[in-house]
């Protein structure tokens, strides 16, 4: 690719994660406004994992892939938002004692930390909730078709035959020896599967059936290993303060890894792989997949 | 009441809480049959804490409530296994160590004792994405609309605005005295919202605008606080093998109650007086309103 695409793509990949950001903040302050009652604790525990940090990866994923479609922007964000609301309800339960037991996300304390263990479990389930309140908003879409397809398919992707599933066989894979095959699992239903909804959210507003959506969720699908194994050399060998999160943390658990697999060379030989065949996927697109091709193109180069 | 139509009520009343029960657990069965991987864990617990044991007053109600409306028995059910799939993950992470830290909840181990912490905490989380994986599938209702809509009023009635939010004021209002009002609206946010949605949900599958549905909500909410009394009735002086979960329990915490503010006796009284009320919401209906009415009629005539 001529160097001046590249810069051009960089630069348009900043400027589009700044202001997604910014929006999925805005987005969540409003939803999220003091309460003046009780609840008010639930709701601030609910803000401080929600607002502020994070790459905002999967509703810029959203929000590119919507631009293929010509998808009202403003609708493609509250879509983001609702995949953001289950990710950030995901990390909090993931950090829980009983869990990974973590005491930094995000450069900020974890909820647990922050509020309180019983808090943390309680934010959680009320962005679990948000999230499918925000879908099945009539704001979300006008064909109610759209708004059942979206809720359907992200509780499926969260559910114990997604999300839910790859952590517990995360859970069951501490000091067992998994072989590859076996990881891409893990990590396809763990993370795999919000990220491949996050693109196929916008094939789903765009009422494309369900064969014309298959190169949009390969390309998802290859870019969320790719992030995977990117993830996996931050924890491998990373700066702490750039991933505002603990490292060394799965070499330490014992934990198989795609770098303790591959080794880190091969690892990032595999990442890089992964990001061609994601662009592949988007040949029949013009300047419109600019920012999905821009994700995946630095979806491996960055620390954090 | 006469006493020979109080006597039809109640064996009518029996007959359809098996049925019910029967039916859920064979709905949850097949929704969760065994997977075969390194999920399996993460299934059992579900099953354990799904399958058998409860009253099923949710689906109960559900069902009952979309006889008014000559709703198809199947869908009804499949609103009622949703909203008890809620009504499940909430009392397995209300359970939990950090929350209520109870070890039996239905006569059986909670599932945390019985699976470990994590695993409670992923079986809540599946339970909840599977409620609105069932709403929102086609077989629930042919109109997109109300599958949208279910699922809309589900997440108010689950999230911050509702049963979480109460939970956050039952977590807030430990060691303070909370007088009745306070402690009207902490459960009618923590147990009240759901139970009302039980009822609500067939009013949506029966398309009612809303201004229709305020009888049946004012039902809902009456039947709701009158159920709550009698749980803090055998709370405050039950059985515990009858009850299936330790008694005792909010005293101990030095938690206010209906019971511990008015005394057992005029709880009982105000029991009685909102199952009145509940009643005469249905005044407009003839038989079809009779499961209905024996749900009012026997909700605090109770042990367990």
């Amino acid at each position: 690719m001529p160097i001046d695409i590249i810069d051009r793509l960089e630069s348009e990949l900043d400027a589009e994660t700044s202001r997604v950001s910014a929006d999925v903040d805005d987005f969540f302050a409003r939803l999220l406004a003091p309460t003046g009652d009780g609840r008010e604790r639930l709701y601030e525990a609910v803000r401080h994992a929600a607002i502020g940090g994070g790459k905002r990866l999967r509703p810029l994923l959203t929000i590119a892939a919507s631009r293929l479609f010509a998808i009202d922007p403003e609708r493609a964000l509250r879509v983001g938002c609702a995949i953001e609301a289950i990710h950030v309800y995901s990390l909090i339960h993931d950090d829980l004692p009983c869990m990974d037991d973590a005491d930094l996300r995000r450069g900020k304390a974890t909820v647990h930390k922050a509020f309180g263990e019983a808090e943390a479990v309680l934010a959680g389930d009320s962005l679990h909730a948000l999230a499918f309140e925000i879908l099945s908003h009539p704001a979300t879409h006008d064909d109610p078709w759209v708004r059942a397809d979206l809720v359907f398919e992200l509780a499926r992707a969260v559910g114990p035959a997604g999300m839910a599933g790859g952590q517990m066989l995360d859970l069951v894979a501490e000091g067992q020896q998994l072989d590859l095959p076996a990881i891409t699992r893990l990590q396809q239903l763990k993370t795999g599967a919000l990220i491949e909804y996050a693109v196929e959210a916008a094939c789903l507003m765009a009422k494309l059936p369900a064969d014309a959506r298959t190169p949009y969720r390969g390309y998802a699908r290859n870019i969320g290993l790719a992030f995977q194994i990117a993830d996996d050399l931050i924890d491998h060998s990373g700066d702490e303060t750039a991933a505002g999160k603990r490292t060394g943390k799965d070499a330490h658990a014992g934990k198989a890894t795609f770098v303790s697999l591959l080794g880190a060379e091969r690892a990032r030989q595999q990442a890089s792989f992964l990001v061609q065949q994601a662009i592949e996927h988007l040949a029949d697109h013009g300047s419109e997949a600019d920012l999905l091709l821009a994700i995946a193109r630095f979806a491996i180069e960055r620390d954090h």
